[in-house]
């Protein structure tokens, strides 16, 4: 019979949301302390919605302990150290800064905020709660991006002159499909175009660097839509689709281009970076390989290299399955969790951190204006204490 | 604060070994109730090892309630009904017969036995038994190979003419690697070859059919490695490498080939399918596609198809993500304890079957007699009660 | 022995340049009439260069019949009735009307002009001549190309949305690679991205249709190089890479890129359109391929098709090899030549027409115009007799 | 005007044949001294075939001066040293034999002859001649090929122990493809087995070295076919699928495997090597392109490499165009030839000779007799005077 001879510490978690986020976030927590040694292991304390019923029922498949039907219940539970927020991203900013001013870690789903000044307002609490902040771009966490990071810091591809990336999808295209809250300025902020933004321009600061101007153009192609549960169509008031072109800090030229509406791109979220030595290739759809280009490999025999990013030497993968046996979609999460749990137990913000995806809106936030501007627009920047 | 308001019946289960197949099994028994409604939902009774410091902590780590020491003792509780035997290959016809004795649902790791001989008892036990039984050939249930099934099952590429499958590998490839039990000859059957080769049998007897003779090479490439432990070499007594030719009963041509000595494949498990109207193609390194061309498209627009099988459609899929983000290996072990559990409900046992695993085996034990004959052979098929 | 049985005609052809476009125009009038039923034939006349020796020689090595040092004479025959103008494009304006003028049909390779102003005032000569005239953007004349606007044409995507497209070479990678007159403001123009992205908007010209405004950015990133034959050192005066934004009058949003300081593109002119019904891909290094995808295939077996653009049913090449046996680069000059003698035969120009070359050159010039001047800006396109 | 100031020498060729293969042949020896400094240029003397009308338009249409009826009179010509024999495969004996005899050079389409017999005749005929002879196996010189060879030699990816190759097309797939000549085994040999197997073997000789013993299996898939012309069906009598097993000298394995019943297959011809340091792996549908895998890069960013074999370092390609801009089938023709006029100026005969040629048959001819007799057979390889 077991008992739990575990020295290892815990961490007691609070999940608020349990949409397709939270079946994400719960596996994670599940999962991690299978694969990984993580110190401390988190405990699943209690997941919270305020359907007494839904929650009850969503507590017992996903894993969790307990639930609560009520926020503040959940932030004064001295069990639970860190908050988790995958609820929708307009009350983002009042859950994060309640936790933070309860004195818990906080991990919030991205985009940070709906707005820039929600965003701000996190930054600062955070910064006074001087508890651990993360925001969940778990696409950083996949192992080819992973490598692809290391190879950019260890100057394998040189001076970064291009970035290219794309995030394509395809689950707008049919114009029956509903005219959800997502694509009403009130309640979906700036819309796909930032929902799908983010995943890039927070990639892009990873491994490129900051992002000083940026020019935009967006459109709204499926105009109306049936709204949910009649036959009545209602307007679509938020943009569906976007391109932009961005400056870096480092001289490095972006492209950016970002689509629900487009015929067999299911998640093809795609990024190629150029350097003056080498260049690199991601597909989120492929996204155990990243291609690699070498120029030093000389004429004769250089090409694109597929990296099946599957051995043991490769980012997080000494944890899985042996070489070749891929791993999926949600893995990305148990990595951030792992991170995130190695952050609690030295004090400090894994990247992204709030700050890190305060920056992030703030390109988005550019993106906008310089769509209705039509002009180049810099970001505003968070300057601590100045905002 | 939760209880457990849940209706559905429990099969309390036993796993043997926790190797890596056992931390396989162990991910599919934890993660199936959270992404398909199975009911029966698999309670994970006892982790089973002889030594126990090491069972106790692989139960803890894997999410076993308990674990026992004695396979006897595991056999004898009457909370477990499912017995899982993922040890290794030559414990496999004790641990299944006797659960079979014991009136066990029994699921067996791939290869059924190390022997023919063991198969077949294997196989009359379970008839005998007349519980659930099923081996865990888990690549039939990656959604890309259950879309071919569906494919070739509806016709949807005519009359199987061919079929050539390779499984490539290179983890023997370094001669630095140790003489492991695999590449001796009393411990480790046949081999690489008949590791490898029992995936690709049973991928083509599931596709096409039936296979009525072989003609095969083979051969031992790296002559001898280091003993383990130790700087002395010992010999290599299996084949590392071989391939075949068959004949399928319905008229097909099959080639296969097996080899863990490849530089650059990792788990290339390939096959392809030609019809007298359509081709099919699977690799295993990307599990999540499938390329598919039909004839009757014209010849304007007909090309392979990448199907990336992760559309709600498509098998299994609606349990997951949406559609783009991709699924692992280990996934394919949540879809087979799925089928068995299934199975377990309505009283079947699910293919593979025991059967089909003998005749898995009695085709590879065919493969090797031609190679020692340099004849073809015929694979000795189980007659029932001609044993 | 042969005689000439022939009974189809001949125009006689006088080309100017013998450099690369040279070589590649010189195979396309070998070949054409070997592989294609073109009536007239092209009788290759001369051969027009100013020093006599190179000129004597490349007549020779690339099989014209004679050769001229001075282009006055080479109009003044009258056995030469089509003028092919491949030398620089600082050149394009004087030879073209001269040879309008002398009531000879022209073909002349892309960009039309190095100015605005040039292209207008070759418009109008051609107007005033009536003769055919024709650009050589030879990309167009890929069957994979052709077999995309087919598909276009026929509603096969639908309503075009989107289109994306970059040419990425290697070429000036190397900061040692000298400081050509490509790279000097005064005789290469607008550079490499004028070159490059010529190809690129004539594409969209062809397969979306007008552009409406552009947005673009530029950079120099290598500043300079070594001048030819010296250890000196010479400032670069031209952008060597861009990317612009695009809105088409039919509301599609485009993207586009160009940069030869890309390590591992050879020529990598891809692009990529999204339709409300499909998509298309097209990559040159790649050039016998499309990939097309088809929304109404329905989400089981759709997926990118891989066509192999080999067929008899696809455009040009039943004049080639079987399917399967793919054709190379130099074969779109040959199917621009093929289509530039049926014009010739019925007496009308063909697509691009001289007007199309303006129409591309007025779009390159808004780039850099939106470039210099940070703001959208609308291309002017000509309006006959408003030039 | 142009004289000819050419110093170099010509050897003047004769073409027996102008159905596909001599229009292949015809091109290439047109354009050779077009892209490579070839010396002796050949001087397209004469093209012969038995038909005079047909003859007189095919020598007009591919570029031949004259033509002759009778293949006694082209062998009577002083001015043709080179005969190369394009023409069915029934008639390759008596040609070559009669040309060798005639003190001339010659090139012979693969393959070689019908039987062995007849190809032991040719090549003793050869040796007398002291002439120099070559088949034309074009697939070597595809630049891709070449460069697997060097790498091969260099010993990049070590010793081989691997080699897998299939030949797989679609023109025989429609039932109601009449039954040609080589669909007959009186006239077509052992039919599409031995034409398409051909090519692979040639390539397992140069790449690998010489088979020891096959094994195979064949099949006649589709057993009756129209007859041309009429509604009558009649029987197919040779095999049109077939697929063998090899053991090389040095100990590799292969599996060859040749059908032109495979759906969505044009030309592919497709070969892996494996070493024990490294992979290649071509396929003729992208012969532009070879994947590599070298083992000593080292498992973070080792992949397969797609080298775009396009470079001015690559074998053949300084001749033609910049980086990137592909070449076609016909290019391998153009190479053949460029060697052969080699060997016609060194007096040596280039490889494949024609008794290379010979252990090609030998090859296929041991394959016929092992899918006959059902068991492993050695090729009886010529033994110089033991013929």
């Amino acid at each position: 019979m077991t008992e739990r001879p575990d020295a290892r510490s815990e961490v007691g978690v609070g999940l608020v949301g349990y949409g397709f986020m939270g079946r994400a976030h719960s596996n994670a927590y599940r999962q991690v302390a299978r694969f990984f040694e993580v110190d401390p292991a988190p405990r699943m304390a209690a997941l919270c919605g305020r359907n007494e019923p839904r929650v009850r029922e969503a507590a017992r498949r996903l894993g969790w302990e307990g639930y609560e039907t009520s926020y503040e219940r959940l932030l004064e539970r001295e069990d639970v150290q860190l908050i988790d927020i995958s609820s929708s991203g307009d009350t983002h900013r009042e859950f994060a800064v309640a936790a933070l001013e309860a004195g818990k870690h906080v991990l919030c789903e991205k985009p940070l905020a709906n707005t820039l000044d929600e965003a701000r307002e996190m930054v600062e609490a955070a910064r006074e709660a001087g508890t651990v902040n993360m925001v969940c771009h778990n696409y950083r966490r996949a192992p080819a991006v992973q490598l692809a990071k290391r190879l950019v810091d260890e100057g394998r591809i040189g001076e970064i002159r291009h970035w290219r990336a794309v995030y394509l999808q395809d689950w707008l295209l049919d114009p029956r499909t509903p005219l959800t809250w997502r694509l009403r300025r009130e309640t979906g902020g700036a819309g796909p175009p930032a929902d799908l933004g983010s995943h890039l321009v927070d990639l892009a600061h990873f491994l490129v660097g900051p992002i000083a101007e940026v020019i935009g153009t967006a459109e709204t192609f499926i105009k109306e839509r049936p709204l949910e549960g009649t036959d009545e169509m209602g307007e679509v008031t938020v943009s569906d689709a976007a391109a932009f072109l961005a400056r870096f800090e480092n001289g490095a030229i972006g492209t950016f281009e970002v689509s629900p509406l487009v015929p067999g791109r299911k998640a093809h979220e795609r990024f190629e970076i150029n350097g003056s030595n080498g260049s690199l290739v991601f597909d989120l759809e492929r996204m155990n390989e990243l291609e690699v280009y070498f120029e030093d490999e000389g004429p004769r025999s250089a090409g694109f290299h597929r990296v099946l990013v599957t051995e043991p030497e490769h980012p997080y993968m000494e944890g899985w399955w042996p070489p070749g046996h891929i791993i999926g979609y949600e893995h990305t999460f148990v990595h951030t969790v792992k991170d995130l749990l190695e952050g609690v137990r030295e004090g400090r913000s894994p990247a992204p951190s709030f700050e890190d995806g305060l920056r992030c809106q703030a390109v988005l936030d550019a993106v906008e204006r310089s769509v209705e501007e039509r002009e180049w627009v810099s970001p505003q920047f968070y300057k601590p204490g100045a905002g």
